[in-house]
């Protein structure tokens, strides 16, 4: 077992539980749903990431000593509520979208039933997972397609917090980037991780030349060279002199990169580098990247707008009671009534319904109760959404750790081949297919 | 000791390592500088967060059998170098600016001095923590501002990164934020929580009036309720029939915030409720709440525009290496060449002069090499913003845990007093004081 994870929560949420329980309402069984009513950035799809990461932080999702501590010292709770959660496990089943799943507004992304008391309480921390992972996911996988077959890799552990970094780079590499320079993801997450050498390195020697043979001597000339702290032209110039025509590559972090692209490419061609690949790393986002698809560049390196979201940090999920048992043990769909029309009551079932193997809508069957929802045996080519994530508290394992990366980096690769060609335009606009709901409510 | 901080790292700061233990250049002293070229979001002012912290995941920063196992496994270095990394412990110093601390372009943040060896490995690390807590603590300085005296809670955890959201309620602390809803926080920094309840807390009742009653048995009617699930007008009514007059607050989560807290305001005071306060929760920022200076609101809760920096959530801070000694041991300044001005050469002291206790320029006090730094002494008025942080690789433990973050926050509000008044501005503009370099290399 991991650190605990039990405080990762907002306060309200451990104070509804200590009131649900003195007015018997925290037994009461309930559909919690997980989902965004947009999509971040006005944009035509949305991609899932951070479901396996939740669902081993809720394997860790235990209230110990410490933290039972705090909670009692500063009156948070209760003494009967502290007793509740020094037993805390979830014994609840959650479904949902696999990880990398394309999502639109209102797909149900998690499901989560349980007590009350029990599903309440885990509110912040799927949100955190969710909204972080899916924002960075999303801005990746617009990255990936402006990319092409150009390798692509994450680099912007530096401009996000030290945590975060890894998630992000774990994020960016199912939606579709190739490596990132972080270790921790390569570790933790079986990540390829990539990066030869910052300017502090040629700073550090007496002469460009100096540090060109020592990064040489070490990795080979297979390596990358960075040829812009002094003169580019003449840095291009001494990587050739020195490594020869075998070098790997030159990496460019700063200019105007169609420019200088252009310029180095000519450079090593005439000095007879012509496999000499060109890595470009400066300031780039998806705009950038898509308009150097004409540019002799072999490979993009991306920091600060991957791992910040590309302008939409955070994908601005919600997670809502949407079903529970009334006083007579039947079931009833809530929702707020003050709300926009995205929030829903009712427990949904979704289905991607296709067309020849493209997208037409993103099906959503709704219910006030539990009862099996067929619906979507109506669209012969509906594509079920949801998968059992927990089952009565055990956690499906196959979602996490580097086997849980590898699968959803799969399935999100098949799960893009299905977007219509209006959903690859980079600019701002509607979902690339609409949400359709069905009530499946019996009549009576 | 906690969980190892040293893959936070990106990998070409081990692959420079490996390359200079071999050509010998790994032994060099260096000085390296983490600094911001421009303030984010063109923002009048900036605050440095995260030092702290940093400090305490620097003692983590160690090579355990985990680490070295992957490193050797992935060949990310060689035997040599897994061998160094293996006895690996910072022994150098950081000098930098208190945290909570104002900041402008080109303020010398950190300045971290040791082996290039030791000291080119934190780069990934201290950006990290300082471009994420910077960026948080820079925008919520301003919504502090912009409160006035009415408290000011931090709420933002599920829309930022698990870990990231417990660093962002401490920045915002520090930068003025009077409570977090984010229960770690509380837990490992001291910081005061809050909150009460979620709009499932009145659907998981029958009726509204059945939540409001539960919620003030368990919490007495000193509580803040939520009145906006359904109809706000309903809402209060029910609140006050159910509380009575001396209910302590209600919470408006929705609408048109300036309309909907006069008519809430008119209500209460209709119905005898003078006392009981308004808390407004709905998607605020510096703007928004500046908005609300004229309307009868008594406490803001920020959520997503704090934990995302507003629009701007990384500092953009970089790692350089500005100063090391050369093959003779001689120290020689040092920059990458095609860099715009903000990359300065040397190394650097800080002072900031002040007029009459207002600031009126951030002085740079650049120099090739080690020799004290007496320049600001032709500055009476010149407060000095470096204070040694680590010395000889001892962490001064001042700075961590709950005691530094009261003392930053402390110290950001002394800080503040000396802004001058076109620094309170909103607007997006120039930095309020210049940044002034003096030369003070000696001639020869």
């Amino acid at each position: 077992m991991g650190e605990s994870t039990a405080l990762l929560t907002d306060r309200y949420e451990l104070t509804m539980l200590d009131a649900a329980l003195r007015d018997g309402t925290a037994h009461r069984r309930c559909v919690f749903e997980l989902f965004g009513r947009r999509l971040p950035g006005a944009r035509r799809f949305g991609v899932v990431a951070g479901t396996g990461r939740l669902l081993s932080l809720l394997r860790d999702f235990r209230f110990g000593d410490d933290e039972l501590r705090f909670l009692r010292d500063e009156r948070v709770v209760d003494a009967a509520t502290l007793a509740f959660l020094a037993d805390y496990r979830f014994t609840g089943s959650v479904s949902g979208y696999r990880e990398g799943e394309l999502y639109f507004p209102g797909s149900p992304l998690l499901t989560i039933e349980g007590t009350f008391a029990e599903a309440v309480v885990l509110e912040t921390l799927a949100l955190s997972v969710l909204n972080h992972d899916s924002a960075v996911a999303t801005a990746a996988a617009r990255m990936s397609l402006a990319a092409g077959d150009r390798p692509l890799a994450e680099m912007g552990s530096r401009r996000a917090g030290e945590s975060s970094a890894v998630a992000a780079a774990r994020a960016a590499y199912i939606a579709g980037f190739g490596a990132t320079s972080n270790l921790e993801a390569g570790r933790r997450w079986g990540i390829p991780t990539m990066g030869t050498a910052a300017h502090s390195w040629t700073l550090l020697h007496d002469t460009e030349e100096d540090a060109f043979r020592a990064q040489i001597a070490a990795l080979g000339t297979g390596t990358t060279l960075l040829v812009d702290t002094y003169d580019i032209r003449t840095g291009v110039e001494t990587a050739i002199r020195v490594a020869g025509t075998a070098l790997g590559g030159v990496r460019i972090d700063s200019g105007d990169l169609p420019t200088v692209a252009a310029q180095v490419r000519e450079q090593l061609d005439e000095l007879g580098a012509t496999g000499t690949r060109i890595t470009v790393t400066s300031d780039l986002d998806e705009y950038a990247i898509a308009a150097l698809a004409a540019s002799p560049v072999d490979a993009y390196g991306v920091g600060t707008s991957v791992v910040t979201g590309s302008g939409t940090p955070t994908a601005g999920m919600v997670y809502k009671l949407v079903a529970r048992q009334d006083s007579g043990g039947g079931w009833v769909g809530v929702a707020k009534a003050s709300t926009d029309k995205g929030s829903k009551g009712g427990r949904k079932s979704a289905f991607r319904t296709l067309d020849a193997g493209t997208a037409t809508s993103e099906l959503i069957v709704v219910s006030d109760g539990f009862e099996e929802l067929e619906a979507a045996s109506s669209h012969p080519d509906a594509r079920p959404l949801q998968v059992p994530l927990v089952i009565d508290g055990e956690v499906d394992a196959a979602h996490e750790g580097p086997d849980g990366v590898k699968a959803a980096r799969a399935h999100h690769e098949r799960a893009r081949e299905e977007l219509p060609v209006r959903a690859l335009a980079l600019s701002r606009s509607d979902p690339a297919i609409p949400t359709v709901y069905v009530d499946a409510t019996p009549a009576g």
